[in-house]
């Protein structure tokens, strides 16, 4: 009976440590989303005028705040007013975009340039008109919400000339 | 008497409006930062080994906690043994690199694939052996410091055949 047990027991505790192996492996603290895990995602309707894309999403896990993606704007295309409640970092990686912050006039950004939106302005941002933007916008949440949407950007808004 | 009053308080408000109106530009909430307004700067030899280049660094601004760059590294080259302090985001732009969790084996990272290290990880990256690269890389800051620097990364531990 004894042995019986010892054997239970030292059976058991293999498979315990196989558990462990298992496990340390599971919890990795480097985490790698390859290219392609997740398939293009169509910015929504409610959300966006035009076509955009949005690729390779990213979030940090608490106690980090940080989320974003890179964001693809057909030529016309654009977000809906919109606010943040820590601000947006922009980073444009090519095209030629536009960006606006209410009661201002509108801006061009080009790639290697940075944006950064400060709390709580009320803007939006997309393409050009004849030519599409991407950009990469990473934004920090605050019990996990890091944007807050608004009403469309009218045609008349949108085709403002650009400083 | 009162008329001369009257001009000068008019004068004044003139000057005041004028003060204003500049003030509010300068307050504007969306800052864009155009490329080529930082030089490119060298990694420091301190927590770089071989040929780094940092380009289109940018913080954010309290109470958001974000800032980050593009970073560059020739083949060979790499950062240092290093943590963030809640953790930091890599989004690989171009070329081949390498990433390693303290204790586990060294991974090879390609365009496309976004990086979660966690707070406090022990870690580092950089470019491949052979193939340059390039990322951006993001990390929160507590009490403004969002990395902390340790011993350099050995040719032994660099020379590690990645997973």
């Amino acid at each position: 009976m004894m042995k019986r047990f010892t054997l239970i027991a030292a059976l058991l505790s293999l498979i315990g440590s196989g558990a462990c192996a298992q496990s340390a492996k599971e919890v990795s603290m480097i985490k790698i989303t390859s290219a392609g895990t997740h398939p293009s995602a169509k910015g929504p309707a409610d959300y966006f005028t035009g076509t955009v894309r949005i690729d390779a999403p990213f979030q940090g896990e608490a106690p980090a705040r940080i989320g974003g993606a890179t964001v693809t704007f057909e030529p016309g295309a654009r977000t809906a007013w919109h606010t943040h409640p820590l601000g947006q970092t922009l980073i444009v990686t090519s095209g030629i975009g536009l960006v606006q912050e209410l009661g201002k006039p509108v801006q061009t950004i080009k790639p290697g340039d940075i944006v950064w939106i400060a709390p709580a302005v009320k803007h939006w941002h997309g393409a050009s008109a004849n030519t599409a933007m991407t950009h990469i916008a990473v934004a920090e949440a605050v019990d996990g919400k890091a944007v807050e949407w608004l009403e469309k950007v009218t045609d008349e808004q949108y085709s403002q000339q650009p400083q």
